[in-house]
């Protein structure tokens, strides 16, 4: 049984990824030290308005949404010079921002999560496309700032809010329930962890190993990168 | 009324390609710190040849050109390995460089933009897929080199001259200019700004934002990289 | 003549993705200076577990294998749980491991070459996807762990090794060997260098050029860095 995609109007849309290129313009102009100009302000504007819906459509090999209406660009850049401009106003909204942001992923994971399913990919792999469209431009806008991606180390739930809206959505549609209201409930539990999690200050453990030999820890210390990768 | 893609003479294409990764190898060159071995250079040039024009197809959902004929490959790491070995007589042969690079840019602009409206896709996103065509190499070259994106950061007018020149073959396009005349002036504009560009130091300017209240920043200067993205 | 691809059992794919995940993790684990959280060691895992075969379906413009069946994320992520907590066990295993990784470059290597001969891809675009498939996971995670990317620099013969063994595959292809042969042959000589390459300490020979004016490098070595790039 496969699942139609869940289509949002498009002006819902576009106001998530005007909202995206907002934040990433914002993010960006923390870096006073790395001078951006006009045109590094929009390309973030770009990767956080639809680089994760870029990721999602080239996984699924097809023609990226954004590339089939004028609108997204636009949006998205003019969402990036409103984030640049009114940056100090937007920092004050921060709970606002907070919240649309929360939004924005949940509706990202649920479109994400749809097309794989409506393209006949399983329920795990369909779990990973919807929480990279949700994560993807946040991921492209580190590599593009040269920061360490902020995904990978110890923070608060944004990917795993969306783990777990995409998983509720795949469960309820294996259980029959129809997508658009799987999809609802998507948005709304991916919202809500997020939400969550940032009041709460909720955070994964870190990495750890079943350690046996606390003497090998401490003869590795002094050497911080040793060479004993595969590539090494 | 859908264009058919702007098709270059496979020379013309495989001299782009070269100079290319030639350019890439010399960039690579400078930073004798980091030491890379004759396959990274090969890598850097391949990238710098041909990785804008990967970019452009993955992105459109197209098997890239590069993959279609055995010269591309062959031809970008021979340019890489020009420009190891002649690194130094290059580095005075610099306005050649330069023109030529300028021409090169100007090319994938073209192909990159005609390629995009020949799918049918609209005129805004078919100025993005040019200039990614255009600028896309040099962005994978940072990233595999771990350098900071120099397309982000102020500087001369790179990815401008190629917006400046899509944006004319879209307009002339819609006028109904032909196609093939359309490219050529595409061509020719990108040059000229970029040639200009180097000639006059233009640039972009900075972000900036309103500020209102100048106290807001000196509060925030001690700390360079307060937590506060979306992800913090 | 096309090839069909090298069909493999879904259990030695998967293995080599479990095995792949594995020494993602065990990587990760080296830095304890950037923390991971649980997230980011599964995101290691899968990226390089299954991110060459991604860059390869993305190229072919193929929707990815593993987004067509539940195991590949499955295993990918158990495999980085394993070694994310076994990591000092599988330490000592040192050379297993590195014969378990030349294995796994082999198989993918073989797979990315046959897959892309199968689709009408040349000789020597067949290759770049088969070292591609080999090596593409180690590149995303490098990226991902914001690292120099490992295969850029001097070291041991991992993609080199890749590159002789799908060259081999392709020249058998070529002279009308059975294809099933001819990928067995790749796996057992990309195995083969790698391995050799590990116990010999093999590495190509730095970058150098041609250098008549001694003169030059003086004046350039105080600046380590200067901007004479296209985008400088």
């Amino acid at each position: 049984m496969h699942a139609t995609a869940f289509a949002i109007p498009l002006w819902a849309d576009l106001a998530a990824i005007g909202i995206g290129g907002t934040q990433g313009a914002m993010f960006a102009a923390q870096f006073r030290d790395r001078r951006l100009d006009l045109l590094g302000v929009a390309i973030i504007g770009i990767v956080s308005g639809f680089g994760g819906g870029m990721i999602r459509d080239v996984l699924l090999a097809r023609l990226p949404a954004a590339l089939t209406s004028n609108w997204y660009l636009l949006v998205a850049v003019g969402g990036a010079l409103i984030g640049m401009l009114l940056e100090s106003v937007l920092q004050r909204l921060g709970i606002v921002m907070t919240v649309l942001d929360a939004l924005t992923i949940g509706l990202y994971c649920a479109i994400g999560t749809t097309k794989a399913l409506a393209l006949g990919v399983p329920a795990v792999p369909a779990v990973f496309v919807g929480v990279l469209s949700a994560v993807g431009g946040s991921i492209l806008r580190d590599l593009l700032l040269n920061l360490p991606i902020a995904l990978m180390h110890v923070g608060s739930l944004y990917a795993i809010a969306a783990v777990v809206g995409a998983s509720t959505l795949v469960a309820l549609h294996a259980l029959g329930v129809p997508i658009f209201l799987a999809a609802l409930l998507c948005v709304a539990v991916t919202f809500g962890v997020r939400v969550l999690a940032v009041l709460f200050r909720w955070s994964l453990p870190e990495q750890r190993r079943i350690e046996r030999l606390p003497a090998l820890r401490r003869r590795r210390a002094p050497a911080p990168r040793p060479p004993r990768g595969p590539l090494g």
